[in-house]
Parts: structure tokens; C-alpha cells; sequence
């Protein structure tokens, strides 16, 4: 059987099992939650031994320790992943949410929200990605077919056997996880290939993911997470409030995906602003890569490219640009970003009105800092991601954008 | 210069175009639609003149009547269409709509609705499309690149020259509309291939098109009109109103796309149906191509081929099945339809219940004709098309399918 093969039986059965899935409650369905939570800590440490087998095999290949950390399980880790699996059985669930309205000709119209099908997730080495993606796809009625990354391949099959257990155990059908045990780019270039039989496809990881996957995807996709955000200093700017949201947005957690990555600062301002910022990126060893006026200003700058300021870094490096007016700051980030999140600092209101309406990202912030973009910080409980499309969900992800729209509609031999 | 290059400089000044058409609130929008409304009244005369060149050459050509009739252009049709236009002005605009909420942390976040930038359109011979897709655009705030057939070009660019006359009499830039001239395959396949120059790629016609673009875009697709639509006869079914409601949804116009293709019939019923339904769809002429059960039933029906339960005739033919309960009829309707619109005829409630949420499409019925499913049946007032995909918008897409949402965050100094 070759992998296609296989795949496209994972993808038949997960389909399967969607249509039983689609017809559970909600009460039905947190009771998997709940079933799932308990069934990984009965289960932890056979998780936790398969995960030491990917521990080791990491170990001896040289992967780098911060992807160590990020694969490792431990009792306390599996325990917090538990708790956020009773968090979402707490969420409100989308499904069945809608509208009624009646029409002149006679019908009755009722719009509701109904799970996609089956939801494909490729992504790397963090094994809490299984357990969080097939749990926002249960809550949701939708089955989730799941392609982890080879370093965690152990580790995730003892997880989705445990997931599979519990959802066995409330007399559904396991195959609505299913998890691709083939790690080779091959199967990942299959999946992308499923049309008809995935309903969406979404690449939770780095920019080579996302990438590859928007490139070659034949099936429906939601872009999520590629981040070159940027902060503008506008001229009316509170100095030590520019000071402290640049030092938050860069500096808090550089490797996320609504961390800064360049400082764009107006000319009238950039001569107070820049040394106080040069200061404190010190601190953080910060390496900044500057224009030839923030080289003046700044000595210990290295000379920015053009390809710096297209540059998603997710590290302690920060490119700056000094700009002559906020529609020099505008065309520079609309040109250079990835359209996740952008913000300015300014005391103008006129200003803060221009940039929020010609900044062309999902999230653009007047004197607050651009790691707010997240699920959990906007309200959404949930997050599957940050989409960085335009169609379906732009920004975080709730529990919505895991569903799609039906019309029931009903007539009394009505006819047009 | 190549088409590709000549198609990448129309997409980046709709793009330009696009960023002022934005900042125009709806009172200024409407003013343009019902200057577009005078300017095509004006300019009727050399519209008309540019259409006999098409229909000239359409008829040189062998292009069959229908499409010839859907090509001419008269006075009171280029009359129709501006009224069309000037309804669209009274629309509910949906860009700026949202919901403000607060958080603890601080910032305050409104959600709003924009336009999803430029639009492009590939349709056909009508050119009442042309129209039509550049006021919903401008509607919602959106530059649109036209791409119709090269039936209609001498029409399409006598209309746009005047819906460019009318942008550039309201002082917007009429970059805002732009028309592929170049009619050649190559002109469609450089539009799929705009990669952040377009934000959404609309195909608007027949079959054969939307293949075209699901297959072979790059762009951000939104799938419209497949429709192999069902129409299934439960046993419960009060045959008059089964006859009534199959009448209407094969025979009034059976070239569109929520015409139903198949009748699905129960055996129970099967014998009181059927004889009845050949004896009305005859006064039709409509071909009956059928399974066995059909052919003992209906003489005069032809056998039917599995390839005949997925075709999409748009034609006096339908295709027929006694199946032997629901379930059969739900799993052959999943298996073949295009998930556009289907409906059940029966008296019995928990097979009205069961038909609606288990059949996969768009829109489900009820003893309703599938023929309803559009945007003004619907109540959308417009319709862009009806979307058979599940992401972004499905079924009869109204003006909001049009737009993206955006996120404007306040803060006050606020970090994470």
C-alpha cells in the first residue's frame, strides 16, 4: 500500500466517523472531554515512556534543546494539558448557533452552524498540539486527521491511542482521530492532496510549514501564525510608553508569532526614542539591525537589508527604520508585513484613525502591545491558530471558525 | 509586455485603487452606483452599437441562439440593469458593521467588517455580469478585475469605459475597475496565478470553468453554481404536492443552478409516483433516464448510468432512482451531489429531521422546491453567487461574503 493509499483510507474513515460526530450534542460531546482528560492521566506514563524513546532518539540526533524542551512530557506537563482539555468542555459550542427568519413566498429559513467534516492538522514536534487540535475538533463535531512531525512520533501514538480509548469508551467512533504514522514528507505532500475527502487543512508551525502547505495544497487551507509584526513610533509619542510596548512586544516571548519583529520610528521623535530603546534591547541582548539613521543614532547597529525588514526572525534580533510620516510607517509595513499585527504608539487621535484604517493587517493596535493577538487574551477561550488569510477567519481563531453555515429551510409544498 | 505582466500592472492599480475605495463611506459609495446608473443610460447608444459587433460575430460564428439571447444587449435591457444598480445602492452596506468589547487586561477591541481589497471575476458571455459584479465590488468597497469571454469583449469594454466615466466623475479612482482585455485562456490562467496581488477569485458560469479555477488557481477561490441538485419523494409524501414541487424544480428553468438533475424516490411510494411524474415531465419533453425499478415503471425511460446520477444536465433530462429507504437516499445523495441544494417531500417529521441533518449541502429542504435557493428568495437583496464550498460564505452569498473582518485594538499603554 503506498501512502497515498493509506492516507486516503484515514481520510474515508475519519469522514465516516464525521457523520456520526456531526450528530452528537454538546453534552455528548464534552462528556469525550471529560473522558479524554481522565484517560490521559490513566495513560500518562505509558505517554510518558513512549515520549523518553522520542527524548532520546532526539538526543542522539542533535536536536536543538529549546525543540527538546518543547517535546518533553512530564506528569505535571500531561496534568496541565489535561486542565485546558476541561477548559474548552466549558466553552460554548458553536454548533446548532442560528437564525430563523420566514419569507413572503412562504418558507421558513433557518441558518445554523454545522461542524466542516474532517479537519487535517500538520504540525511539528510539540506533542500538546495532538491533544489540543483533536480536542477543538471533537467540541466542534468534527473528526481531525493529525500529521505530527517525526521527532514526536511515539509520543503522539501513545496519545492518540489514549484519545481513542476514551472516545471508544463514550460509544463513539475512534476513527473520528486519526493519526498519520508516517512522518516522511511524502505524507504530508498526500494530505494536501486529499480533495474532496478533507474539508480544511490547517498548518499549525514555522514559515516552512505554512509555506509548503499553502503552496502545494490542493484542498481548502487556513494560513495561520506566519508573523512579521511591526511597531510604529509615531512623532506624538509618550516616550517611556513607546519604551515599555517595544520592550514588551519584542522582548516578553520573541519566538511567538505576535512578537515585533521591526520598529518603525518618525524622524521627529527617532532622536529621543532610539538611544532609550538601544538602551534597554542592551539589556535583552537585543541585536539590532538598523537604517542609516538608526545607525547614527544607535552605534551598536548593524546595517539592515531589505531582506531583514521581509524577515520573521522569532529571536532576540529587531530591525529599525526611521521614517519621514506615518504614511512612509503605513506603505512600509503593508509592503514588508505578513499581515498579523501591527500597532501604533501616538498621543495624535487623527494618527491612531489613519493607521487602524490603512494598515492592512488582521490586528492593528493604537498604544498597546501586538501580543495581545491571541485567542485567550481576545476572549475566544480557544484559539486554533491566527489566521493570516483574508477569507472564512482573519486574527485568533475561536471555536467558529471550525464550523461552516447550513440553511434548513421548509416550505408547505412551497414552490417558486 | 506578456499577458502575465500586462494582467500583474491592471491587479496592482485596482490594488492602489482599492486602498482610497476603502476609506469611502457608504454615502459616497451609493453616489457612485447611481451615477453608474445615469452613465450606462447615457452611453446606451454606443453600449448597444459595441454589442451588435459581438452579436455580428457570435452569429458568423455558429454560437448557439441561447447564448446569443443572453449576449444582446437592448435599451430596455441596459434599462433593467440600472435599476438593478440603483437597488443595490439601497442596500444595507455591510463594511464598518461590528461588535466592541473590553477585557480585563485593558484593551478595548472592536471588530469590524472591511472589504477583502481586490476581487476578480472570470465569467462568461453575459454581460449583464459585468455589470453586476462591479457595483456589488464597489458596494463593499472593493476594486474588481473583470475577466469575461471573448463573446462579449466590444460590449464589456463599451460598459466599462462608462462605469470608469462614472468613478472618475465622483472623483475615485477608476483603477477601482479594470477589464482583462485579453480573452485567451492564458489571460484566465494569469489571473489564477496572482499571488498577493488578488485577494479573492470568483468564477461566475458554467461547470467547465469552475473546474478550470478550483484546479488550477493559486489565489483565494470561492467555488459558485455546481449544482446536481436532488429531490427526494419519501413514502410519506403527499404525491400531488411531490408532483407539484418536481415539476418546479426540474421544469422552470432548468438551465440554473439549484434546478434539481435527480429525483430520488422510495419504493413504497414508488408506484404511485412515478407513472404520475413520467406523465407531467412528458408535457415537458423532459428525458427520463432511470434505474431498473424506473424503467418497469416508465416505459419510455431510458437506463441510467452511474455517470448520470453525477452529471449536471442544466437541461430537459433527469435521472431517476427508487431507493429503498432514506438512509440509501441521504448516502446516494452525499456520494454524488455537489452540495448545492437538495429537498425531501414527506409527511413525517423525523424523516424531515433526519433528511436535514444528514444530507451535506448548503441548503436542505423540506417540502420547498430546491429553486429557492438564491440570494433574493433568500432575502440578501444581491447575490455574488451561490457557494457550493463550505469555508468563507456557503450558499447565496450576499454582500458580506464580500468583506473580511479586521480587529482595531485600544490600549493605554497596555502590555501583556
Amino acid at each position: 500500500m503506498t501512502v497515498y493509499q493509506e492516507i486516503e483510507i484515514l481520510c474515508d474513515n475519519a469522514r465516516a466517523a464525521a457523520a456520526t460526530l456531526a450528530l452528537a450534542d454538546s453534552q455528548k460531546k464534552n462528556s469525550v472531554l471529560m473522558r479524554i482528560s481522565q484517560a490521559l492521566l490513566e495513560d500518562a506514563d505509558s505517554i510518558i515512556e513512549a515520549n523518553e524513546k522520542d527524548l532520546a532518539f532526539a538526543s542522539e540526533n542533535g536536536v536543538p534543546s529549546a525543540m527538546i524542551d518543547r517535546l518533553r512530557l512530564t506528569k505535571d506537563r500531561i496534568e496541565s494539558i489535561c486542565a485546558s482539555v476541561r477548559d474548552v468542555a466549558l466553552l460554548e459550542d458553536p454548533v446548532g448557533k442560528g437564525e430563523v427568519w420566514s419569507r413572503p413566498s412562504g418558507i421558513e429559513i433557518n441558518r445554523i452552524r454545522v461542524p466542516l467534516g474532517v479537519v487535517a492538522i500538520i504540525y511539528e514536534a510539540r506533542p500538546n498540539v495532538t491533544v489540543d487540535s483533536a480536542v477543538l475538533c471533537l467540541k466542534t463535531g468534527n473528526a481531525v486527521v493529525l500529521r505530527g512531525g517525526k521527532e514526536a512520533i511515539n509520543t503522539n501514538k501513545s496519545i492518540v491511542n489514549s484519545l481513542k480509548r476514551a472516545v471508544s469508551l463514550c460509544e463513539l467512533d475512534p476513527h473520528c482521530i486519526e493519526l498519520v504514522t508516517n512522518t516522511d514528507r511524502e505524507s504530508a505532500n498526500a494530505l494536501m492532496s486529499m480533495r474532496g475527502k478533507i474539508d480544511v487543512l490547517i498548518p499549525r508551525g514555522g514559515k516552512g510549514l505554512i509555506q509548503s502547505v499553502t503552496q502545494n495544497a490542493k484542498v481548502p487551507v487556513i494560513e495561520t501564525g506566519a508573523g512579521n509584526c511591526h511597531l510604529y513610533i509615531d512623532d506624538s509619542a509618550d516616550i517611556d510608553m513607546a519604551i515599555s510596548i517595544a520592550l514588551n512586544a519584542k522582548c516578553s516571548r520573541p519566538s511567538v508569532c505576535n512578537a515585533i519583529e521591526s520598529v518603525l520610528v518618525h524622524a521627529g521623535v527617532a532622536g529621543r526614542f532610539l538611544p532609550e530603546f538601544a538602551k534597554v534591547m542592551a539589556e535583552y541582548k537585543v541585536e539590532i539591525r538598523g537604517c542609516a539613521k538608526t545607525c547614527v543614532l544607535v552605534p551598536q547597529a548593524k546595517s539592515a537589508t531589505d531582506e531583514d525588514y521581509y524577515t520573521e526572525y522569532n529571536d532576540f534580533i529587531g530591525a529599525v527604520k526611521v521614517v519621514d510620516t506615518l504614511n512612509d510607517a503605513r506603505a512600509h509595513i503593508n509592503k514588508h508585513s505578513t499581515a498579523h499585527s501591527e500597532a501604533i504608539v501616538t498621543s495624535n487621535e487623527v494618527n491612531a484613525e489613519k493607521f487602524q484604517k490603512r494598515v492592512n493587517s488582521a490586528a492593528v493596535y493604537v498604544t498597546a502591545s501586538t501580543r495581545f493577538t491571541d485567542g485567550g487574551e481576545f476572549g475566544f477561550g480557544a484559539e486554533i491558530g491566527i489566521s493570516t488569510q483574508k477569507l472564512h477567519v482573519r486574527g485568533p481563531m475561536g471555536l467558529s471558525a471550525l464550523t461552516t453555515e447550513k440553511y434548513l429551510i421548509r416550505g408547505e409544498g412551497s414552490i417558486r
